[in-house]
């Protein structure tokens, strides 16, 4: 998180009030957002006139955080008390009784520039650094993100602008510096349910020697995110140095990026995209190479499915985005190899962050039922990657990176990797499973991943680890009336009812046409 | 408000939990948002899976809402109580310790009009109703609507997008009947403070035998809103019974629109709009002439001020608005007079709501202090809606209003309007005032509009009805140093602190130029 300002205090509140209140913490979860609680005859509601619905600067000792004001009108609260939600708490770190200040912040003159944005004109440099500097700093609220993000949505970025909104969502954060002169980095740009494939290009490229500090985000839109996949079998909120240290040792990581302040813009901006399920190009291309050059990469592979129900439904789409990952990076000293792939279906069986690490460890133990498919997708991308870092000729990367899963130095190389994380350890299970049959004979003509992923999502993936689905049918196979298409596995009873609830009236999920 | 379902019960919740909890209020003010809080070891959180920041119906007998989760995890609430904001109380109704019910509701579906808007395609009128009766309904979250609106913003509707949008906010909301063949109405398309000329048309019109039953929306971005003022001098908030029964006895009325339910998706788009100081002119559009069909009326005259600081600054952006409401209107049945104005300056001396009635009370009363450019004004708009009416032909109207207007009718007619509206009262002195003065000789050249609305906003209006500010000067003027250009009032010493602050660090909000 990074609502915390980084300045002692709080540089942009103008007007300081200077009335002391007794910080109590109220047990009230109000998600990412930090609330503060005040009584309506408080000092500071009845001085500074706030109302409800206004955001105010909070300050203890040398902390200040940005919160929003909930006003409490019974008896919750007496007048010289104010409340905080668990996420203002932790923020602020408060102990009970501590005393704390309010102070109003300054207008957001960054939101003219956004406003600018929506009537068509373009944004310079510096009006893009000063939204991301104040979205970075906390300073805009759901709604102002979401309008920002609306705005750019679309195709609505020109190149310049895209690398001037990379670049300064790179400056406002922190930046990871290597000795290697080679540092590798890959990423998927997603929409494809159960492509984890960076969980075994990371143990092959490092057990031949690459240097690959691989940070990865939590799920945006999707039913889990590589590092919710990781956080099933070891820790991924590694610090700055921790990730530094396992680097050192091994080669290479698989950690969650948000603990190590990369881009922090990038993880304000997701709170939003989620309830939005807006995950835009140019946004995906500035969320993307914002945190590669953060986490000091050189080179870039980007595996870019391609399909009907895919992000990117069109070749022609996915060329676009290509063309924008290789210039943008070009223009920040990136080389970026964007590598497009089939994306009809989904990658592997399972759809969850549990379960797709069960997937993951049955391809790197080489377990006889292991999905081939992503199976061979990683190996087609380590192969590139291999060949991108000079480790094997043009065409030969892939047979260099089959034979180190083969002989087992890939999985040696991630039990090493989960190790230095600090441990490895077992995925979860679900307690609650149930399967979706097929009603008529036929043959399965496609799997709507969109709505796939809405089933796995219903059944509470990815805050769930557990929760989600196994694929017990691929395209192109014959099925009977009766037969389990997929099973959906869930930690809530209401959870499952609600995802099959969900399925069966979205229909055709698993779309079977009749044999002929 | 608009979040009760109208049908009873709750129709898109596909799955009910039927798990009962006994409704507490916590007397938290959280804003319009609803919100309900239920303790983390619940029944409900622990069947069902529910994580913060997601949203579920809540019913209790026949009344339902759509809320905002917050988890408790403290000792604020037991695992059987469900907790209620102040908003979300007020909708559902409850009594202490009756019992509630909760259940999912479905995916938000028109989510995905949205999107393919933001992609850059158009919306049919199925999906522009299908996201305005979610709108209506409440099922919109701030994000949500932030982000249709900023979709639809900076000229992305066409014109069918825009009657379809228009239509369709009226259709989710009730209308007026009139037994009048014909019903007049006027609208500023606002911009400039202090332009309260509705209140003084009105009782013009009214009083020369026009049916006018006139609905104001309170303050979107500005300092205040007719309803705002109007409220200060007598009840505003009347429902469609007690609106229709004064337009029966008096022929006109000026009531706040959200308590007659007409276009409630407009009401609900507000709360959004506000925070982004967003009001874009497709928005406009569709907010103005939903208000006018819903509420009955037949002729429009619609005030277009044209000024560098109003909201619409070029007379090419207040033709393309005016024909835009012209041929809108046509489409939906309305004869609509566009009549474009000086909007270069504020209207009147003064900017707030009980400041503007003072002004609107003095043109009333005739006196001699009157500002003279809202007296004029008034009599400019009232001429044009009376020769619009037959009433006066062709060049008359202007002469026939000021009789009206000198010999006492229209006074009358308002003392009238407000005692039939539930009583006149005198509006409220602010306790805090301090003028703010020039520092160098010269000659007005120019007032920022936008930032002296800032001003009057950060002073505490429209909230505090007392606040706002009062201008000593007009452009064109000679001051000296030391004279006092305008005077801020406000409720609290910090709100006008904050207000003078802003105006040192904006700067030139009077542009004084040295006299040569």
């Amino acid at each position: 998180m990074t609502m915390v300002d980084r300045v002692p205090g709080a540089p942009d509140a103008e007007v300081a009030t200077n009335h002391v209140h007794r910080a109590r913490r109220l047990g009230i979860d109000t998600g990412q957002e930090p609330v503060v609680y005040l009584h309506r005859d408080s000092i500071v509601c009845r001085s500074e006139g706030f109302g409800s619905e206004i955001r105010l600067w909070v300050r203890r000792g040398d902390r200040a955080i940005l919160a929003t004001l909930n006003v409490i009108t019974g008896s919750l609260l007496a007048p010289d008390e104010a409340g905080f939600s668990e996420a203002a708490w932790s923020l602020l770190a408060p102990r009970a009784d501590d005393t704390v200040e309010f102070a109003h912040p300054l207008p957001l003159d960054s939101l003219s520039h956004v406003r600018a944005k929506i009537y068509g004109r373009r944004m310079d440099g510096a009006a893009i650094n000063a939204v991301v500097t104040d979205i970075a700093a906390g300073r805009y609220s759901d709604i102002h993100l979401s309008s920002f993000l609306t705005a750019c949505a679309g195709d609505r970025l020109d190149r310049q602008e895209l690398v001037d909104l990379t670049r300064a969502m790179v400056t406002v954060g922190d930046q990871l510096r290597w000795t290697h002169p080679r540092v590798f980095d890959k990423h998927s740009a997603g929409g494809l349910p159960g492509n984890r494939t960076t969980m075994i290009v990371v143990p092959i490229a490092a057990a031949l020697g690459l240097v690959m500090p691989k940070t990865s985000s939590r799920a945006i839109t999707s039913p889990a995110g590589t590092a919710d996949a990781m956080e099933t079998l070891a820790p991924v909120a590694l610090d700055r140095d921790a990730l530094q240290r396992v680097v050192d040792r091994e080669g290479g990581c698989i950690v969650w990026g948000g603990a190590a302040n990369l881009s922090p813009a990038d993880d304000v901006m997701i709170r939003v995209e989620r309830p939005l399920d807006l995950d835009s190009p140019g946004q995906l291309v500035a969320s993307v190479l914002s945190k590669k050059v953060a986490v000091g990469a050189t080179h870039v592979l980007i595996d870019v499915p391609v399909g009907p129900t895919a992000k990117l439904r069109t070749l022609a789409e996915a060329e676009a985005v290509s063309d924008a990952l290789r210039d943008v990076g070009g223009a920040l000293g990136l080389e970026v190899l964007p590598v497009i792939t089939d994306g009809t279906q989904p990658v592997g069986r399972r759809v969850g962050p549990a379960l797709e690490a069960r997937d993951v460890l049955a391809v790197l133990r080489g377990e006889p039922d292991a999905p081939q498919d992503l199976r061979e997708r990683a190996l087609l991308l380590a192969g590139y990657l291999l060949e991108l870092a000079g480790a094997a000729p043009a065409g030969a990367g892939q047979a260099l990176a089959r034979s180190a899963l083969d002989d087992g130095r890939a999985w040696r190389k991630f039990q090493a990797i989960c190790a230095a994380q600090g441990g490895m350890r077992e995925p979860p299970v679900a307690r609650f499973t149930r399967p979706v049959e097929g009603t008529a004979p036929g043959r399965v003509s496609a799997i709507d991943n969109r709505r796939l992923a809405r089933v796995a999502k219903l059944a509470g993936a990815p805050g769930d680890p557990a929760a989600g689905l196994e694929l017990h049918v691929r395209v192109g196979e014959s099925v009977a009336p009766g037969q389990p298409l997929f099973t959906v596995h869930a930690q809530a009873s209401g959870a499952l009812d609600y995802a099959l609830a969900y399925a069966a009236r979205a229909g055709d999920i698993v779309r079977i046409e009749p044999l002929r």
